[in-house]
């Protein structure tokens, strides 16, 4: 496996940078735009953190534009894994991948400085070549993914997870709290982040037994001290901001995240066909552009951009697919934030203790 | 029980209707703002319908207000279920509430000619009351609540269930998709509405062993006719309009409705911000207005009130509980509409062979 660096620059390149450098490793040939989106992400991302270093990873005809950066090397991959490519595919065939190659360098992180890779591939890959390269940390049984969704105090409320497991036990959902909790802490600075359990209603005897047995351990965790738990939260407590991080299952994060996906973008086609619906509403617009413009920035969800595969041994960022270069760019902020505040150490220094202090929900007995 | 009706007028008051009159029972009590929102709703909901008659359930002093109405008789009840009463309140303890002696009028349809009851109380204590007054449908094991979401079309995608039941087997999902598509038929007149089940992916691999299954009963369902099915859709595919039915379980149905409606709430919030925000702004919203209020009637939540209580012998339509008089006439135009159009019987004639024709799924094996 090691022999795929042997094609690509040598990770000691690096040896002489700073000590406070935070290397990122970013594969260039995921999402559905590739290099001409990941390439011009990474040079603003350089221009704007000067602590930052990038290794690049595609084939070389794509590195080749990114020829004599500074703060930057490239390593060339001769595969990569699509969009509509299989998880097999991605794990047993394409063995030299960009997305591979990219992951096997957070891996190698002792020997190569890096501490964090940011791929906009095919999320069921992703997970699973990271899955299978940097194994989950003691005491997770499983990883998950972190988003952000915006919420009316102009902050962001972190929701996990997204789609890795599609049946959680109270463990899981437990385990959930832990590593967003640890994620809001590394990446926004925030001591003591707030957690609430996504239910049907906020009544602590509400929801199925999982949920109800999740909010005992939920609650017991907060009372020990490992987390500070709200209690229940509803679906729209993800936009009041009413917690900094809500948990639910992947199936219903999934829902909950192209349900809102889908519900904004309506909206916002329906105010632009109604700005553009003859000429006294196209003159409307010209009047109100400035207004819309601070809305539509206010809640472009390419700020929020940047999605946290959490629970592994190395830090991994899932860019949106579709991510134009301000998008990427932002995950790739993401991940140097993450990085910086060594977002791993701080879940691994949490799990531990929160689950050698539930007597009752060791991880061995997660089924 | 029947003695509850002798505090009120006579059913047989409507002895002398015209034979296609349409005869709804209303809970005058339920809902944050009782019998001010509910009566003017009432009102402005007879004059639109001249076939219409109405049968107002409420205390003595707040159904003076509508002495004289004509199509209009009125039933006295003493109390009230709030909207924090528990469950078993509603159930055992306020045995003379508004709302129950309104769901009693529809049992007794045979003598009261009522064919439709609408609530915007309690949801639990609705569906409780509802569920041990009228009784379930042959083949139906849980009633389920559906509602509609506007989508791009500018129609609406109906969504079931929204809450009434937490944990689903297979079987539910299969009744659910039964009489969403016969509500759907009897409201909007589709002869063939098409339905998708929720899952977290196209692909007929996606999602847990609940879905996998239901989507294997949905195909077998739609090959033999009893429905048409379409396949798995995603959140976003409720605004898209991919189909006119989505089917969930109540938990991702009771999320995903409060998600939309929180993310809805602050957007609108953020568009009025923007558009007060010094004098410039409010310019632009003085010239904007009739834009903005073409593109707030279009997505006006309080056009899609009204939510079915389905698979019980009877109809039951539940209010949001904070509608204004607009929105409340809405939820009785919808309970009008499935009257007029004998949905309780719909649902019943599709119900029976669908399950019959399903030799791997009788209802009597659902857990």
């Amino acid at each position: 496996m090691s022999a795929e660096f042997s094609k690509g620059a040598p990770a000691s390149s690096f040896a002489g940078a700073a000590p406070k450098a935070v290397r990122i490793v970013v594969d260039c040939m995921g999402g559905d735009h590739g290099p001409v989106v990941t390439l011009p992400a990474c040079r603003a991302f350089l221009d704007k953190h000067p602590q930052a270093e990038i290794v690049l990873v595609g084939t070389e005809a794509a590195l080749s534009a990114a020829a004599g950066w500074d703060r930057c090397t490239r390593v060339v991959a001769t595969e990569v894994v699509t969009m509509d490519d299989a998880v097999e595919v991605a794990l047993r065939k394409k063995r030299d991948s960009s997305m591979r190659v990219a992951l096997q360098q957070v891996k190698d992180g002792a020997s190569t400085g890096v501490l964090a890779c940011v791929s906009a591939g095919n999320t069921g890959a992703l997970m699973a070549v990271a899955r299978y390269l940097l194994k989950t940390l003691d005491g997770i049984d499983r990883p998950a993914i972190a988003t952000v969704l915006p919420n009316r105090h102009d902050g962001y409320t972190t929701v996990l997870d997204l789609g890795a497991n599609v049946d959680c036990t109270p463990e899981h959902l437990l385990q959930f709290a832990v590593m967003g909790s640890a994620l809001v802490t590394a990446v926004d600075g925030k001591a003591e982040p707030l957690v609430g359990l996504l239910n049907i209603g906020e009544e602590a005897i509400k929801g199925s037994d999982t949920i109800k047995r999740a909010g005992e351990l939920l609650r017991a965790a907060g009372e020990a001290g490992q987390i500070r738990f709200h209690g229940n939260v509803e679906g729209n407590d993800i936009f009041k901001g009413t917690v900094d991080v809500v948990v639910c299952d992947g199936f219903v994060g999934n829902v909950l995240l192209k349900t809102s996906e889908g519900l904004a973008s309506m909206l916002s086609d329906f105010i632009k066909q109604e700005f553009t619906r003859g000429p006294l509403a196209k003159l409307a617009a010209l009047v109100a552009l400035p207004v819309l413009k601070r809305f539509k920035h206010r809640v472009d969800p390419r700020r929020y951009n940047g999605a946290a595969l959490l629970g592994l041994r190395g830090l991994v960022f899932k860019s949106h697919g579709s991510a134009d270069a301000y998008a990427f760019e932002m995950a790739l902020t993401r991940a140097y934030e993450a990085a910086s505040h060594g977002l791993v150490d701080r879940v691994h220094d949490k799990i531990v203790p929160t689950l050698k202090s539930m007597p009752g929900a060791p991880a061995e007995s997660a089924a």
